[in-house]
């Protein structure tokens, strides 16, 4: 889960103008081939770049000329040739004092409180710049903590044992063990686990800006006081360039490079792609369909258009057991869609090794509080807060939400009331002056809509904040859930008002068609046409790029792009979409093939906007999509509810009833049985259809077994 | 699980008229005593029972007096006392060739293929009965093949481990730390893993009536060939004499000895004595409102009131609000009821050692089919069967009991209808010949009924059986569905029919009021009278007591006694009685107060039952009551929509739309509405109860977390 926009607010990730890159390590492929990453000549010092490699990257090697690497204390590290991975920015005018105790810190080993990095400190001893990578045995030990599977000798799948090392795959080249992705977010790990062993002031820091109480995150306070500026993952130029050749320009249409997506960009961010690409293979059937009712509106498509006209008494047609089958139809591709999704975020998650992440065993996330104690399971030191108390405030949270989506009801039905009487006001007695009147409700509305969700996006962040929770992932399933829950009533509040409130089938199909094309085009103005033009003026901007070092031009290009937004606004797209599509489909049928033309571009526009128009996220590796999967799902149960109710409303049906002498109260009957026993066929096929594949289970239990096995024979010694 | 009373024909437990006992052992209480089970005199051969234990069971006594039993191979298990646990009844005729053939099949070791069991042969070679006790390291193996967690030295339960044995309390005196149905299910488990190494004949049986294939089950085998009649669990009449005082003779009326049920009877009967009593203090809530609405019947007693004689218009009141807070209430205890026993559940699991079984892990079920194999998971040989061949034979046994259902279904239709044809007949120009023909309609479908379920018993066991599962519980599960599903319908049918589609509550709630009486005075006959009787019968038909061996006339009476016949019968009154509660609960509202008085005399009764007029079941150790708690949750499920529809058709719901001015689609769309958030609430609150304590779930982590370390650890050696 990358967040929501408000994450940019939590996260101090400021845009750093300095051009950086780390095309230090070659791509993927040719890994192998370099075995200069081996420990050719061990404890040498001079842990300098290479020749070639400094000349490729010139902003960087301004950055790396100065200092020197951290030299690695155990052998194994040892490398003459190191790969930066993360930026620090510090503040301009920065104290050496705090300076030189902050690299003390990262690079002391992890038995003594320290992050175990290696760190350069740029020019010299006052430039505001560290570089950090981390050594190989940082690398393995952070990747047995969060609990990776990676590929043993056998072939299989096992989750990392430090211990064992020795007999996994290509653990002695750091550069294929880890993907850049895991490499980047180890060193984010550790910085985050960075922690005062008791309570102290930070040297060069005046305590009245900040004391540094025991067990808390050494770089959540620096970044508080303001003494680090952002720490940013380095891109990867040439890497990045393989990617996008194989992603989005190299011409293809179809597939994307899932398995490159997600070494270079991390798990979250493979997720979404796989997703929108599975979705996007998904929307297939119902277009098909959609178009077969829209070509040959025999049957169900009498209520499109019985609704657009005067119902046509000539129109022949079946059209209630049409309409009962298209929703059966989309009972049935919504189930089967997302238990099929279910089971390719299983496979991924074991091709990707997070299957079963052990976050809840690793270190805490860095804003979690509490008195000192010592975590009941794993005996680590680490802050300790009641669990009925972290329950106690998520319930607290609660009617809060409520509330605000109490107001956003209040606004719309304020927006209705006062429109009304504007009207009114200005149809009884109002002349030209009253004219502005008119447009008063909307423009409040608006403005009011646009308060309430920056207001509602800065609540919704410090209760999550102020839940307390453990670990990161649920932290973000909470926030993300908070965030998701407004965005979404605030674009459907209207729709469900006319379908179910104003019950007039006609303005619902209008306001969806406008509002699928008008996202449309949107979509394609922000999406396509503008990064677009921003790559133009990009290119133009610096004067014609120079043809000996385009390299400095990119990154200084890239400088000035923003912070990597975090994945919500694409989930949100989707799972807007997705209820366009589910909630309304029996109204408008073509849905699913506007949908489709859409994400088909969106593939493309999105593979563009997170290589080049942001910065490079790095976020921890997770084993599915998080919140999004749920929220699809209660999607589908809620779609199941309005299809029936759109159906008992179409003209259509209403007119079967009328023929066949049915009463209305008859007729709701029906719809209520239809609706239940669409909900149970959906939960029973929900049920039957396994999570995960077969071998995957199989995997599991394997793992489990001989998990069980090994205690039985350890508890012995 | 039990099993259903159908299990009676899977197992061959049939009754042996020997008497058995073994109070060789003393209570629990006194056991740390009498420490003479513990190995005095190392390797002493003479394994004969102490003399005052056999004076003091003369039936078994008899058995056990000529021959000895078997000689443990290791020094660990030999003691001076051995506890006769299970006792096999072979035909009366055997080959001593046969009977040789099967005690050196008991008592090979393991390695060997044997069941390492210790056995006495009975008074010669020619007998017709085997004794069986098993050595303390069978237990013990056994013990951590279940997945059974024991108190470890800290205090703690911890999964048992043969290899840590000692690190076990009271690991070495068997008597204390298994409980004595551990003890005699560990014989069972033995019995049921005895397996032919390869293809051959049973010495003594000709080729013609049976050839054992490899990896076939000896003992299934040998019952279906009739050699082996019985296996039969022994009762130990001075503990069973201590449980029925503490239980259910002692004159205490509050609370049952939970923890000597589940040592002597095993955990699924203490699981249904435990689910008895908190259901029983579960009903006191919605016994008082019951009692509140009938002697107050302000509000919501209108409906009940008013249906009974014409809507009276004078009456005050609110009802609609009402009988909404009646549902709201329902839906509430219903969801917390079923939520607090998960907890419950868990608790005692955990007490119990029965957290996490490992049944997956053991060896197959006997009845399990498929050509030989490995177990992907353990690797060890056992038969393999396809899994989607087995989820394929599920997948078809699915339409046929939906066939059996309809069949009920249609029963009850056509019994509608030729009672109305024989009514109009009668009516319009019957004399009294006719008069019989009113009848035919009741005795024809009373036959129906019968043959359809005798029918499909047989049928629902043998495509249990068919299905082939690998493991007890999901054939008792599934076996339990099928047999449920339709007990449920049969009972429900009419009820349904009255409720939904004749519509008339009156006629619902005499329907129920009778049912509730009628079944309260039969459960009074069949299980207080009857077994009342019963016991004065034995207790005379044996004539006068002796004074001096009352223990022998005990053991006589007991071998007339019928086999334990599951708890499948207990289970489905339970949950007939709370689908009358639940389903109905707003027509009539005293039904929770008959069912609290019948549940109070019913934990008594159904106590004496077990402990004196069956004979003593065995069954695996399970962690919770199976498939029950699901059936128990869906009938909470759809108590919610059956109460709502209830409360649309009662009169003062519609007394207040008509005298409100709602249209009956309107009053049908507010129902709809109620029935939707009910159920919303119900989930929501399902979801936010945690299904297990919090410690226990830190109990699991520590486990899982602890196990990872071990095997991360085990790899690197």
């Amino acid at each position: 889960m990358e967040g929501s926009p408000m994450e940019r607010m939590k996260r101090t990730t400021l845009v750093h103008p300095l051009p950086q890159s780390s095309s230090s390590s070659p791509a993927p492929a040719s890994l192998h081939a370099s075995d200069q990453t081996k420990p050719a000549c061990p404890l040498r010092p001079s842990m300098t770049l290479q020749g070639e490699l400094v000349a490729q990257i010139p902003g960087l090697a301004e950055v790396l000329k100065g200092g020197s690497w951290t030299q690695p204390t155990c052998l194994c590290c040892s490398s003459n040739n190191v790969e930066p991975l993360v930026l620090v920015q510090l503040a301009d005018r920065i104290d050496p004092v705090t300076k030189k105790w902050i690299i003390s810190r990262l690079e002391a080993p992890m038995k003594e409180g320290g992050a175990a990095l290696l760190v350069h400190s740029g020019e010299d001893d006052g430039g505001n710049v560290l570089v950090l990578s981390a050594p190989r045995c940082t690398q393995l030990r952070v990747t047995e903590d969060l609990g990776m599977w990676k590929p043993y000798m056998d072939g299989n799948m096992v989750a990392f044992s430090y211990d064992d090392r020795k007999s996994f795959s290509n653990v002695d080249d750091m550069q294929v063990f880890l993907t850049l992705a895991e490499r980047q977010y180890v060193v984010k790990y550790q910085l985050d686990s960075l922690r005062a062993k008791k309570d102290r002031t930070i040297p060069g820091v005046p305590e009245s800006r900040g004391v540094l109480f025991a067990r808390e995150s050494i770089f959540q306070k620096l970044e508080k006081v303001g003494v680090v500026k952002a720490v940013i993952a380095l891109h990867d130029q040439r890497r990045l360039g393989d990617l996008a050749k194989a992603w989005y320009s190299g011409g293809q249409l179809l597939g994307q490079p899932l398995d490159s997506i997600q070494a270079y960009f991390g798990t979250s961010v493979a997720f979404y792609f796989s997703f929108l690409d599975f979705y996007t293979w998904a929307l297939v059937p119902p277009a098909v369909l959609g178009v077969v009712l829209t070509l040959f509106p025999v049957g169900s498509g009498v209520t499109h258009n019985a609704a657009a006209q005067e119902p046509d008494e000539d129109e022949p047609g079946i059209p209630v057991s049409g309409l009962v089958l298209q929703a059966m139809f989309s009972m049935l591709w919504s189930t089967v869609f997302m238990e099929a999704w279910k089971r390719r975020t299983a496979v991924l998650s074991y091709r990707w090794g997070t299957l079963q992440p052990t976050e809840r065993y690793a270190e805490p996330r860095p804003g979690y509080k509490g008195p000192m104690g010592r975590n009941p399971v794993t005996g680590r030191p680490e802050p300790c807060f009641p669990d009925w108390e972290h329950k106690l405030r998520v319930g607290i949270s609660v009617p809060v939400v409520a509330f605000f989506l109490g107001l956003v009801a209040l606004g719309m039905t304020m927006f209705y009331y006062f429109e009304a009487v504007a009207r009114h006001f200005h149809e009884d007695g109002g002349t030209w002056l009253s004219v502005p009147l008119l447009y008063l409700p909307s423009v409040a509305h608006i403005l009011y809509t646009n308060v309430l969700g920056t207001l509602y996006g800065n609540v919704a962040l410090g209760l999550t904040e102020w839940e307390n929770h453990r670990d990161e992932s649920s932290f973000q399933n909470h926030h993300t859930t908070k965030v998701l829950l407004f965005n979404f009533f605030n674009c459907f509040a209207v729709l469900f008002h006319i379908a179910f409130i104003r019950q007039d089938l006609a303005l619902l199909r209008k306001r969806l068609a406008s509002l699928l094309i008008v996202t449309q085009l949107l979509n394609q103005c922000t999406e396509v046409v503008v990064p677009f033009l921003v790559d133009r003026i990009f290119s133009d901007g610096t004067k014609k790029p120079k043809e000996d070092d385009p390299e400095e031009d990119r990154l200084r290009a890239q400088g000035r792009l923003p912070p990597f937004p975090g994945l919500f606004p694409e989930y949100i797209e989707l799972l807007v979409q997705y209820g366009y599509l589910s909630l309304f489909s029996c109204v408008y049928p073509l849905t699913a093939v506007l949908l489709l033309i859409n994400n088909i571009t969106e593939i493309r526009t999105d593979a563009f906007k997170i290589c080049r128009l942001f910065r490079k996220p790095c976020s921890a590796p997770v084993s599915n999509m998080g919140v999004w999967q749920p929220a699809f799902e209660v999607l589908g149960f809620v779609s199941v509810i309005s299809n029936c109710w759109l159906l008992l409303l179409s003209p259509g049906v209403r007119r079967f009833c009328q023929e066949g002498g049915f009463s209305s109260r008859n007729a709701l009957l029906f719809a209520v049985l239809v609706e239940h026993v669409l909900i149970l066929g959906k939960m029973i096929l929900a049920f039957v259809i396994p999570d995960e594949p077969g071998w995957i289970s199989l995997k599991k239990q394997e793992l489990e077994f001989r998990s069980m096995q090994a205690f039985n024979q350890q508890l012995q010694q």
